[in-house]
């Protein structure tokens, strides 16, 4: 039974940006950034009206198929509501196609909207954090950067094979609680990286010593994110996917270079081309100047709480 | 300056078992088990006595080649003090050549015996925990088994190239205190199994998504570990190297297979052939039947602390 939300109902999802792989935990770490897209949703007597401020607001595609409003529309009928109307607002800080998991965070966001929406309504229904981690991977079939989104901290994603062929595989999440020592800075560059076209550079087949150095390396990472920050550097070699992508992303590559060598366990933020920067020391101010001077973005970023949503109207 | 130890000197050193992989962290993981050898080492005037009880006592190759005497000549090297004689007591009750980790348990008793010998006379020398790691590390060049048996609990480990080209690597491990609830069982074949062998089982190249596969299953085994063992059944998959093996393991992937269709983290331990089983329920009494009747041991183990050495005189 699908029960049909009132009008003026109003919600507010605050999700926060992520930072995928931490270097050997390919497809599967993920890190959420204290850098908030905002979606507001308030149902409407009919039709659907969407407004975008801020990053992406001259180029995000309009229309039903603005991923925002799948995302809510998957929200409500997952919750079992729905609305005659809606009008939506999305106010974007996270920039688009820099790996900073933009895509994840706008699916992650209208669904925990649809969802507040549902609750508004009846406490007693809407979706688990569970139901968010798998809905919200189904978007992009990757749950590292949409579970980090849901749950906050860090996470460790991972996929199983669905009971049925043809169904879309199980994907879970296990939350770390990030040691309270470890500051976060991303470096973001002006130009933008396709993810489908740095994955087309990785290597079919990899040598068994690389697998198991990845093996090795993204286990140490839970062990250095939760309770040893002190072996970060160790914790972020990764044999898997950055040499592989380098030619893709020069100047990535020089910051990582240039930040590892100063001591700061430096990764590309998902597929790139963001630098993502972890340590327990604030971050050298020269090295933020020069970053800035090569035509990055230096943000100095919490670790995040997962995605929050506020009733504004009942 | 090397110092000479006074004749009549005595300590016992007490070094657990140690499995190693737990499915997906192949070569780096290791989990100490309480299943003990003991070593008895005294100074004497002169000369050299080995004598060797318990397993292996009717295969062990005697004389300085003995890896428990090679390892105490290195710990007492290192300890910076050195034995006019020496009696040693190996009183083992780890299997050999099972995938229990006793070579690696013979090294770290070895040097651990020679570190208490050092200590007995002056608590000042003596070797640090690294250094345990770093020594027991080099005799086997892996450090998963070493160091789960030098620390105790669960293992991260991993290993760094040196700063001087022809030097040893750099080994090192962190330790993870395991969830108390998670017991562990070994499945014993009564016949052996050689790592050399086995690991020429294994392929050079490995697809990148089984790689990822492990990277993702690795750094779950530590959540699940420490704080999530509703979830070793995930977290100890594998795609490296127990399907490369199973043909030289029949009897070990049959009952992990039976292990694992019941409910039971099952891995092969180490290269085999004994299989481990992690789990927080009691093992099934109808199973361990079944494994007996199969020709298996039963052996059901604590997590184990590292090794302890005890000054029997001074």
């Amino acid at each position: 039974m699908t029960i049909t939300l009132p009008i003026g109902l109003s919600v507010t999802a605050r999700v926060p940006a992520s930072s995928a792989n931490l270097g050997p935990g390919f497809d599967t770490l993920g890190l959420a950034l204290g850098l908030y897209d905002e979606i507001v949703v308030t149902t409407t007597d009919s039709g659907l009206q969407i407004r975008v401020e801020g990053e992406g607001a001259a180029d995000v595609p309009w229309g039903p198929s603005h991923l925002v409003v799948r995302a809510i529309e998957r929200g409500l009928e997952a919750a079992g509501v729905w609305a005659s109307g809606l009008d939506v607002l999305c106010r974007n800080a996270i920039p688009h196609s820099r790996g900073l998991g933009s895509s994840a965070s706008a699916a992650v966001g209208g669904l925990a909207a649809a969802n507040g929406l549902a609750r508004a309504l009846d406490a007693e229904i809407g979706l688990t954090e569970e139901q968010l981690v798998q809905l919200s991977s189904e978007f992009e079939g990757h749950p590292d950067n949409a579970s980090a989104s849901v749950l906050g901290g860090a996470v460790v994603s991972w996929s199983c094979p669905p009971a049925v062929e043809g169904d879309e595989p199980i994907y879970s999440a296990a939350k770390l609680d990030v040691h309270p020592d470890i500051r976060a800075v991303a470096l973001v560059p002006e130009e933008r990286s396709s993810t489908a076209h740095t994955r087309g550079l990785l290597p079919e087949l990899v040598p068994h010593q690389d697998a198991s150095f990845n093996a090795s390396r993204s286990a140490l990472a839970v062990v250095a994110l939760t309770a040893r920050p002190d072996l970060l550097m160790a914790a972020t070699e990764d044999r898997l996917h950055q040499a592989q992508r380098a030619p893709a992303l020069p100047l990535t590559t020089r910051w990582i270079g240039i930040l590892r060598q100063a001591g700061i366990a430096a990764t590309v933020s998902g597929a790139g081309p963001t630098v993502l920067a972890l340590s327990t020391e604030p971050f050298p101010v020269e090295l933020a100047e020069a970053a800035r001077a090569d035509g990055l973005r230096v943000l100095e970023l919490d670790i995040a709480d997962g995605v929050e949503v506020v009733t504004t109207t009942v």
